[in-house]
């Protein structure tokens, strides 16, 4: 993501927020009047989205100085000031609830993402997301997975082969399918399947995908697939993950487990602004 | 939202989603393959945003036929197909993710507003929405606030005067703002003040307030203020609020019980698209 | 509005009066030239848009100088020099017709707003504007209005309710229109009711309208008007106001006349930028 | 200006007035109510710009009927119906404003182009716009002096050679800045000179310019100029015209009179939507 | 590339073509003049664009007939007639230089692939493009380089790994190289390694390179290389590659073969628009 | 064209290139990585778009060093050092390919350019480009034939008259057609027409051409045709030109030539960036 394209997307949610005008502040506050603010963190988490809450700030007024005291990927906790702002009152009261959106859902990411990781931690498993994010923020919502720790899935459909139950119930069998794309793509990409069974996980084996994911498998029908893979091939857990059964998946051997809901259902991290009184 | 805007956020989202092409779908489906598929609910809710979902497959391919099973505001359970598609395999492939992302999120909020909602009937307290919204989306989250039930707060910094503490920070104090704030407009906007305390209630009634909000305070605390303001104006409550406290707050006899996790912290709602096999 | 909405409103005209190159000056003038020009009042008037002008030279090349004589608000008469550009002289004559095309209409409509406040000064009546702004321009000529002195009426549809005769057309009433709206903003906005008789305004006013307009009375049904509604409710006045008329209005005793003019009909001011001959 | 430019300005203008919702309709009026809508001529004029309007509902709901009683060019009075819309009352509601901001502006400019045209009806001469448009709407404040009967001068400084007072304090004299434009372009586009008295009229002649513009002269030195250049090459007056002045301009024998106003303090004609009431 | 992106790039295209009207056209021929046009062949080539150039015309005017007489990949010879239009004659002159520009470049680059294609004929090697495409028609070009029947390279940085000599100045090896990437992808995405000689090939094959690339080799070195690798992971030649050497090239035993000019130096096909005159 | 617009291409380029991330240097490269690199020239040419190159590192990341060591229109031999950069190593390769994309094709244009204009010499003859330009880079593409030493012919529709061979299909014949353009645009823009023979010349003078247009014609007919107009208007030769006939056509006495092919089938130059190993 090149700065441009974080300028536009940050500016389609300024106009958002402040269509017109700030008629609070701009109402009520002098236009030179300069204050101190801190960035507060009221919960512990993961930090994801400083340098975005930085940039909200410059698109309303470049003349602001924000110090960060926290950079992405710091474990805080709760009471720490994560940055401060010094400027023109009116432009920190503008960028305050922008920046904060983004910076609470960022961290909320991360910092999911980062219980998930914790859990497998010594299994050598790593965490993915999928393509289930937020419409207009997948590559925010995707660094902040890495923020935490995490490991990206394909980032579109335009860069990896994964062959999924709707592509299966169109061309009938897996090896009809991967040999389609292989005629095509030529071995240049690697070729993903979806299997729902070890029939089929057998199948996919021999028409030579490159990584399998199992989804909605039981722990018990995961270890065999483990058995019958062999090491030869990735393989990818997908489907009902939890904070809970982790732990019981990591240990099967599996290679990757993929979870939805670090990018389609995580909580933002309480993070506020305040102005400092002037004493 | 004009159609238009709706269709530059959804072209938006399809470009993250597919920056080239759909390198398996399209390496391995014939293009003129046609499918039927469901738009299926993996589980309960209410619905939001089934014209968001049609619009995104009439970006990809027009020729698309799209058949509404349910409509927002509809209540569906756990195996009800929502909508129906039909057209070639490839466009509905295609936008599945994408349509998926925004309806899966849009039923989400509308469900756990409504979950609120349910709990406060009979009270006559109105559910708000916040400003604590997902940047880009924020016409689309507040509308599925509302087909849950609840009520729009200000939609922006523009159309609406609410003072909070980072201005009283700055002002000193409640009379001083509110008397400002009408000088500027001239009685022409409302104007809500947050108060932390009975104290600030008072000068706010006093300075002539529309609107308060009652921000983390106690129960016992909200009695009173709801005795010290006797219907005069209306009282809103802030913060904290969740689905096991907030029926005791609503028999305050507060007006208002505003809530931010109806869009920052909302769980997608589990909804599928299934091709069907052909017979 | 961010600088970066004004950018893009700087660019898109730059682009419409430079869709491909500037072929008088870049083809006589040397590439290196170094000028220095002033801005500089052919007429009287009250300057506004000073640095939109600024931002036009920016965007075309941020090595110009540019330096401010008059800010916006201040008054100036014929002959003034209201900024000073130093630099590439190219770059000069490429921003100059976009730069004053903002200036002059922008400085015209703070001149002609002045006008009308100069007229009702002592009485209290505040001048509004309307809706009724150049499409792409409302925040611009919004602005334009406040620097002249006067307030702002609402800025969208989205920010204040305004029952007009349209609405009654179809609702019938006033009550009604003003207890659904009730129904629905739960007293959180602002609602304003446009009537065309006494009747009309009695009924807005046992509906409980925040705000009345009187549409185009005559004079004396608006001191009517006045008598009846005893200072409970603001009254505002619109239709037919010119700089003859507005004295004898606003000494009714209402609280604001609105006036389309000020932005559908205003008269740009005449302002030149001089090259300065080198001596 | 192709159609999807023209949506692109129309959707600026919406997305400004309707930044959110239009809370007034859509809060009182049911979603399916149908209405009859009048766009009513309140005074005389040329019409232009009914297409733009016809686009902007469209825009909204491309369901509503929009039947054109009047097309541009047409002249009209007061009363007249120029147009009448049916749909969904709401989106006829969301439009109004927008259409008739377009509308009234445009029919100002073919209006007030028009009576210039008149005034100068048998002397052959033709009237001229200028570049003073308002930032984004060139082309369309362009095509309404057509409509009105007038011609457009250059629509930008890409598409003709006028070497100006600002180019001449630069270069030092006129034959040297012609001769280094014929040098560059070789001939193939037009240059027109302007002068600022009978002096830098012969120089001009003699330098080879195409078209000689002569800048705030006297009719006198007009008289004077049109015997010393005896119809070889066209005549431009510029500056100060009025419609009580333009009369005596024409008759001197000139070719062309530009006129700035015409776009940059034109007066909108008054004109108003109406919904007809259900009977 | 959804049908929305085309649009807009068509849209700028069409821009820049006709940045304000089409004089020529608007002015010597009435509005509602149609006509029968058809686009010709005027030497021989494969086909790659006719669906842009469709919809370039509808972009300017939806009324238009257009009727495809051959259809991408097809083979045409001069004097082929490969599209029929029938409708207003403005219409059809404002698009054809706009189409012609997008069909003229697709159909060289369809045309030069596949003459390379042609040559390579029963080897088995596939034709790759490269990243060496036009600023802003990447898609396009890399379709047209399909429809000659080539292979796709990666389409972006984005979607595959690919260590070039540049990395490897950095990192110092390609093992060290190679293990990085697999360490972050975590064997999720095809990795390849361009190698310079015959040690480097030694080196990628051991750190598991999945994909190797030939870069600038001579064929008695390239086939030291496919001997060494025997067919156990694919090879593709990158360099010098022209129609003269490539069947030599090919023969080698090598799996793919990337042309830089098929996007960066080809010949658009002389396609011209010619209007029927009416008999 | 403004630094804004460029800006505007450069992104849509570095998206396309760059959609999500650069997963190959992001993934092996650490991030504060420095380095040093050449853009070399790989053959000799005509150096055009060096700016365009700088911009594009500048949009990646503006911390970046660009040492120009040449200038848009001076030659370069085989092996000289165009430029050199220093700064992050991964911004430094994610902007490689974008920036050689602008950089060897605007050279190409250069250098083609300049090898028909050094063929001319002498004989006073210009070298002009037509509108056969790719979408989206005429601005730039036209620029690097000035570079080049050639001269613009119209940038586009809107800036010149020139009528050709379809618009004599619909008028019928050259005199109506000039007549009406005349009729319109009043003496105010040059008129071009282009003739198939010696009758359609003759016609095309008497009508009042400005321009002559000699469309594939032969030698002889080109030397009758310049013995028929006596250099009392300029003529341009249009059509099948190369740089083995250009001289014959150049020394007839004409005044332009125009060749589509310096912006449709130019060759890309060879140019390459080489990070330098650290020693």
């Amino acid at each position: 993501m090149t700065d441009k394209e974080l300028e536009l997307l940050i500016n389609t949610a300024l106009k958002e927020d402040i269509p017109q005008r700030d008629i609070t502040s701009e109402n009520i506050i002098s236009e030179d009047h300069i204050s101190k603010a801190n960035i507060l963190a009221k919960e512990e988490g993961i930090l994801a989205g400083i340098d975005v809450a930085l940039i909200v700030f410059q698109c309303i007024d470049p003349s602001l100085h924000f110090t960060k005291k926290f950079k992405d990927g710091d474990k805080f906790k709760k009471g720490d000031i994560l940055a401060v702002l010094e400027g023109k009152t009116i432009s920190i009261l503008k960028g305050e609830r922008v920046a904060l959106n983004f910076l609470q859902r960022l961290s909320g990411i991360a910092t999911l993402t980062n219980k998930f990781v914790e859990k497998v931690k010594g299994t050598g498993v790593k965490i993915l997301d999928t393509r289930k994010t937020t419409p207009g923020l997948r590559k925010l919502e995707k660094y902040a997975v890495r923020v935490g720790g995490g490991v990206n899935h394909r980032m579109s459909l335009s860069d990896m082969i994964l062959i999924k139950d709707n592509h299966l119930a169109i061309i009938g069998n897996i090896s009809k399918a991967v040999e389609k794309a292989k005629e095509k793509v030529g071995d240049r990409v690697k070729i993903e399947v979806e299997v729902k069974n070890l029939e089929e996980l057998k199948e996919a084996m021999e028409a030579g995908a490159d990584i399998i994911m199992l989804d909605n498998m039981s722990i018990s029908e995961i270890k065999k697939a483990v058995k019958i893979v062999k090491g030869k091939i990735p393989l990818e857990v997908s489907g009902k993950i939890d904070l809970d059964n982790i732990k019981k998946i990591a240990r099967t051997g599996v290679d990757f487990i993929s979870i939805g809901k670090l990018t389609h259902s995580y909580k933002s991290i309480d993070i506020s602004l305040e102005i400092l009184k002037e004493s």
